[in-house]
């Protein structure tokens, strides 16, 4: 195996003294799935009487936990999560399918609830037997273990490729009742022979059933996890979860639309954005953190599916590395997103300075500012692409020879 | 400027030995455009009466060039076409437009024909001012230079980043009477400051009418020209014309799907196989060509899009760099296409080795042919998605480090 990569120079300085969310518990363990000596196993426990939303890749291969979680998310229930690194439980057949059902089975009767109650995550090599009698074997010092304070252990046990621990939280009111968030994640960085996934865990004590849980969980997504890129890899095991212990003695609230979740929705935004930003920062090889605004598009769907085309592509991803604004690459990926955009109107700024306005490069623009604004952490790119009100905000990593370094190593 | 790359290790030995095509001509100079001392100013001339069909990139942003093709591609007149490397002349507003028909004009002046029927393209950067005093001070000299053998010279004056010229042909027969097709192409990738171009210009002698030529040329795109990736990124500028002199005394053919048609669209085909392939040869950074064949699809056109997902994989072409036959990628990239497949039937070989076989992991398969096999410079995925009939071939290179230092390099 690949030694294990330096921090990422893009990490923030440290995990967030995240408070404890009333109602959960975590744990951690090392179970040696594959990587030995370090936490690789984790237990999230909600009580009973939590709601539960989740969304899912949409890969056509999805693996076996997935499928798993999605017919458990339409029972409606649920008590507790069990998720392990080093192994994605991928294509695997009729034995994948049984290696969800023993751990859901094991975490179940040790917490003395049903089966489809426990939701499973995987992540890691893809296609090879999960050994999942170690994880069935801790499961019983995993409850012993279990305690509110431990969720940063919990975001250290589903790292692969990572190179931190991500984890955020924000707290709102709901009718004037404080509520907490919280969630961790981890990254959608790929290692040979890891194929890793994105995986994010969000917690709060709101009281708030299922149906809205779920329409607020959507919503968050494409402001967060679905406006972010490492390499346009969708992942076959990418889950985001997001559990209510129903905790908080706020009145009912029953319809996502009602202004009292206002507050909520904007934390829960948050939350979903920081994880999702964190990822990026700890992309392969990932040297730069890049921020593309785009706006005038005729919709916000419109503006992100051009946002992600820019994101995506290797030529401008490799130029920010190379500190080169090259607006013309970025032009050429508008170009290529095949969205309605305005040619005459269409207008490019990096960090605050015009490049490309109303459809035409600027003449002698000064390329020192933006030499200096390309040559730090945070690069901004900004494109008008026409007049409408369609605005989006999406964000990347450069594409270095490190990303190269780490996904061409040989497996052995 | 950074210095020319070597050569390709991927590259044919030579230029092919292509014979003169009645009634066409070619001409090369150094303008000077942008590179110093090398061919980069190209002009083919076809006789009166010659018939002509393109196909053009469906960037948003196509470059002045494609605009102008475009339109007189509409009328359906031809007696050149001018081509230039070292700047694309996109996104220069009318000015751009103004600089390609001076250069219709010139030509058509030194040809005695009218500038609606001079096809214009250019490769390189875009977004600078295309000298074009440059080119039109020089076309009296091309006129004085066309000679019915000069189509390597040509193929030279297109070439950006390209590390060798490309050419191709073939013979065959109308009704009878033999026939040729030549072409030239220049690749699709792209360096710093320079957002190359896929361009391809074909002719042939046959007595064919725009309609039917344009409906060949279509239907050859598919698995050629629309077959192949190298880094996923449209161009502005992307042209393939398809010249017919009308010269060969066969019969007229007046429908595409004449019998008497069958040999010359399969040399045709033949040909733009063979120029798309060789631009995946010259990929840059390329070490090694990867065909992908696809089989068990719901039709052709959906076997297509699974294979351009995994040919665009980052993931997948930094495995096959690396040796790694990292087959859970391959089915990763299968699964985020969003095709219909048969997961149960999925299977995965490599170079004729099958690692993954109906829906499962090959248990201990050997591991050594399938190393010595990616080790080389031709490496063959196969992947069967289901039980359809929907099959198709793609081309694309390996990810290396060498496409992040061509594409990081600093425009100065």
């Amino acid at each position: 195996m690949a030694p294990p990569a330096a921090r990422s120079p893009l990490a923030p300085e440290r995990f967030p003294a995240i408070p404890p969310v009333a109602g959960v518990r975590f744990a951690a363990v090392a179970a040696g799935i594959r990587y030995r000596d370090r936490l690789d196993l984790m237990l999230l426990e909600v009580p009973e009487g939590s709601s539960v939303a989740g969304v899912f890749t949409r890969s056509a291969t999805p693996g076996h936990p997935v499928l798993w979680c999605r017919k458990q998310l339409a029972r409606g229930r649920v008590r507790a999560l069990i998720a392990n690194a080093g192994n994605a439980n991928v294509f695997r057949g009729e034995e994948g399918d049984r290696a969800v059902e023993a751990e859901a089975r094991a975490v179940a009767a040790a917490l003395h609830c049903r089966p489809d109650e426990v939701f499973v995550a995987s992540t890691g090599v893809i296609g090879e037997r999960l050994p999942v009698e170690r994880i069935t074997a801790r499961v019983p010092e995993l409850v012993a273990k279990l305690r509110p304070d431990a969720i940063e252990e919990a975001a250290r046990a589903i790292m692969t490729t990572d190179t931190f621990p991500k984890g955020s939280f924000a707290t709102c009111r709901i009718d004037g009742v404080p509520v907490t968030i919280a969630g961790i994640a981890k990254g959608s960085g790929m290692i040979a022979p890891n194929l890793a996934t994105m995986l994010a865990f969000i917690v709060t004590d709101a009281r708030l059933p299922h149906a809205v849980l779920q329409a607020l969980l959507s919503s968050a997504m494409d402001t967060s996890f679905n406006a972010i890129t490492v390499d346009g890899d969708t992942s076959t095991s990418d889950t985001v979860l997001l559990f209510a212990s129903n905790r908080a003695p706020h009145h009912p609230v029953r319809e996502p639309q009602d202004s009292r979740l206002a507050d909520f929705a904007d934390a829960l935004r948050a939350v979903c954005e920081d994880l999702a930003v964190q990822i990026v920062r700890d992309g392969e090889g990932a040297q730069k953190l890049v921020t593309i605004t785009i706006e005038g598009a005729v919709d916000d769907a419109s503006a992100r599916r051009i946002g992600l085309t820019v994101a995506n592509s290797p030529l401008v991803k490799t130029a920010i590395a190379g500190g080169d604004a090259n607006w013309g690459r970025v032009v050429a990926a508008v170009g290529r997103a095949q969205e309605p955009i305005e040619l005459a109107h269409l207008s490019v700024a990096f960090g605050g300075c015009w490049v490309a306005r109303d459809g035409a490069a600027v003449a002698d623009f000064d390329e020192k500012p933006i030499a200096a604004h390309l040559a730090g952490r945070a690069v901004d790119i900004r494109i008008v692409v026409g007049r409408g009100p369609g605005k989006a905000r999406v964000w990347t990593c450069d594409l270095t020879r490190g990303y190269i370094d780490i996904n061409a190593a040989y497996r052995s």
